[in-house]
């Protein structure tokens, strides 16, 4: 089928009769799905129900260097624990801390601290400053840009390229405004494109010159070891190790989780970072408490044993999440291929797919789906201020529903992609 | 015997003598003890060992309302965890929020997010103002102190009665000082005296005028429930009750853990506030974490069942603790009782016992007790700054060590501010 655009009024009114047979027809089931989070399901949980199991009454609760896991001590994480991260992000014990169940809160935490009492070493605390810029590769996470928004800090949005955001505007911006104080990245299988970050990208992040000289890297590693083909694993420079050649380590903190790993809810975070961030981070932590939760540490070093359990777990994973972005990128390949409405890429990782609809019809798409029973992640979300320039960019999160409900809930997405395209190009 | 201020130099000589050569001969034994924290020790972990075995690869994973604690969700806590803290706090479900496993945390955060983003409706944030001052009842908690400090506010210490914090002071300065934003208070078994607030005191605390409309208590009830006599519990007034009959429930900011009650390390921590500050902090906190470790409050809330199940664990704990409080206070009686050399509470609950020793000399005291082997919390550690105005609390922390460990430290204490007693009243 040639591209939507070469189609006639009369092929298009056509079109757009059978497209919204089709979509009434699926209202008509009463479909009711919601993939609007990156949310494991049930199964994938099922994998590591051993870890519960590795700290009970007839177990020992002392770490390897004989702390009680169950009493204060060890602040920034039992050894076995810190090990098994240590080797996944290629960082030294003590350059990495293990937190609680959440990264997100340890990056929120981050910015406060440069916010209220700064975290690079000389940095005068941003709350002090009439002016604070991050930038923000987007499409990008939308939670990274909804705290930045909370805080108050100017958001200015950088395009994504396949080898990761527009180093050009990002070198320029950042070597001319010292009021750009950072920027977020998920530098592997990035949210929501899946993108991985060229090692030229990394580099280039760490020798761009930086007007501002607290300029922090937040380097969310979220999908760190999240490979959908074992014969197909992207891999991430590392940035720390390319800061020190650069000679600025201070310019990074780096963030990961279990949380699509081992459980979403009761997972491990860490950050890492130089030993000079990392000791200011130590001195700020030790203010705000007295260790995070070990148990459950020891639960996770005991059940992974190391960074290859935690591959070997991973890879099982992906036997789960395969037939689920296959669902959505077959549909894709099927209904949107070759018609000049639609572009996504197809990841090697991650938990999303990217899909950029035709210019200004995300927001249709979006409530055509709702409006038949399926929620997706609003559009705009992954743009900073909820603002996509052009309206285009729908996240899928394939991860959650089952494959059967997803082939309905991408076949449904498909129509309402089309339907949209014909909309306006009939409004045209 | 007489008090020391009655000797003649030759008794207080001759004291002097016998003191030191006690004091040496404990110097030689080699003792080595750290008594600096309140460190619950391995025999009341072992009391809950059974929680560790209420979730495992053979239970279910559900919740009460059927959410599943591995994933995302139940964002406030699941209900039968919240039903436990609530009857405990004298709360509403809608009015409690469960978090991680730390309150210490959880009050960082809230001052931080008074400081960045304001949490009481309305308020404008801290961070913006000229001057924040806080109240602190002194001797009071070291991280309380220590929260305040670094983020800049001001503290003023308050100081404390058998009823609690001076209430003509607090509500003369709160009245008229628009840049007295709060106060910390420890309200049952306060920390480290062992005072329980009156009814008088509390409901003080609710109808006081505050000349700033975003005052804040900080009242961390963080001895809820640590009695260490069933038939002898001290009871507190429940605060946020009295401020809602006084017309202002959104001072008040309640904070509680299981630190002491489950695993110091892993427990569970909550904060409990009106609904209006219950939804501004749940709206910050959206931006913060999709959720804490609900897998934990699973164990808590299967093993603990309801209140009455925490209560018998604590009475069994209390068993344990009883011993080692009476050691502390059997050696207070034999060994300073009637000298005019030092005063001291005996406590009802909590984790301290407070000596005040003779007007300068607690630092001398734990120099001391240093030297020769323990360790002690700093002099001046319970006052805003480290600085004890008369230089004479000393905290001491009696659940870790074993009672001989304490009988042998304490001992030692006791020798020790003999000995700073007697040289000062020769140095005089």
């Amino acid at each position: 089928m040639s591209g939507y655009a070469e189609l006639s009024r009369e092929e298009l009114e056509a079109l757009h009769g059978e497209l919204l047979g089709r979509y009434e027809a699926f209202k008509a089931k009463g479909l009711r799905l919601d993939m609007s989070r990156g949310k494991p399901a049930a199964d994938q949980f099922d994998l590591v129900s051993g870890l519960l199991d590795t700290v009970t009454s007839q177990s020992s609760t002392r770490a390897e260097d004989g702390a009680d896991c169950r009493n204060y001590g060890d602040f920034d994480g039992i050894p076995e624990c810190k090990k098994i991260f240590c080797d996944m992000l290629g960082v030294a014990p003590e350059e990495l801390f293990v937190c609680g169940n959440s990264s997100l809160s340890v990056m929120y935490d981050a910015i406060g601290k440069m916010m209220l009492l700064g975290v690079r070493p000389g940095a005068k605390p941003w709350r002090y400053l009439d002016k604070v810029k991050f930038l923000c590769p987007a499409p990008g996470y939308d939670r990274h840009f909804a705290i930045t928004e909370l805080y108050g800090i100017e958001m200015i949005p950088i395009e994504m390229t396949p080898d990761g955001p527009d180093m050009d505007t990002v070198e320029r911006l950042v070597g001319s405004d010292p009021s750009i104080k950072g920027i977020w990245c998920v530098p592997k299988y990035s949210n929501p494109q899946g993108i991985t970050y060229s090692d030229e990208t990394v580099r280039r992040f760490a020798r761009m010159k930086t007007a501002a000289d607290d300029f922090m890297i937040m380097w969310d590693n979220a999908y760190a070891v999240h490979d959908l083909y074992p014969d197909r694993r992207d891999t991430l420079l590392n940035i720390l190790d390319e800061c020190k050649k650069a000679g600025d380590p201070d310019r990074v903190m780096i963030f990961a989780s279990t949380s699509k790993i081992s459980y979403a809810g009761a997972g491990i975070a860490v950050f890492a970072c130089s030993e000079a961030v990392m000791k200011r981070m130590k001195e700020l932590l030790s203010f705000q408490t007295i260790g995070f939760d070990k148990l459950n540490m020891l639960r996770h070093a005991r059940y992974f044993e190391d960074l290859d359990g935690v591959m070997r777990h991973m890879d099982k994973q992906a036997e789960l999440l395969r037939p689920k972005f296959a669902a959505v990128l077959d549909a894709f390949d099927r209904e949107l291929a070759g018609k000049g409405i639609a572009e996504w890429l197809a990841p090697n990782g991650g938990y999303f797919i990217s899909l950029d609809v035709m210019d200004g019809c995300a927001g249709r798409v979006v409530r055509l789906c709702k409006e038949a029973g399926v929620v997706l992640t609003g559009a705009g979300a992954t743009y900073p201020y909820k603002k996509d320039p052009r309206d285009r960019n729908i996240r899928v999160a394939p991860t959650y529903p089952t494959v059967p409900e997803l082939e309905q809930a991408v076949e449904l997405l498909c129509i309402s992609v089309q339907l949209a395209a014909v909309e306006k190009l009939l409004a045209a």
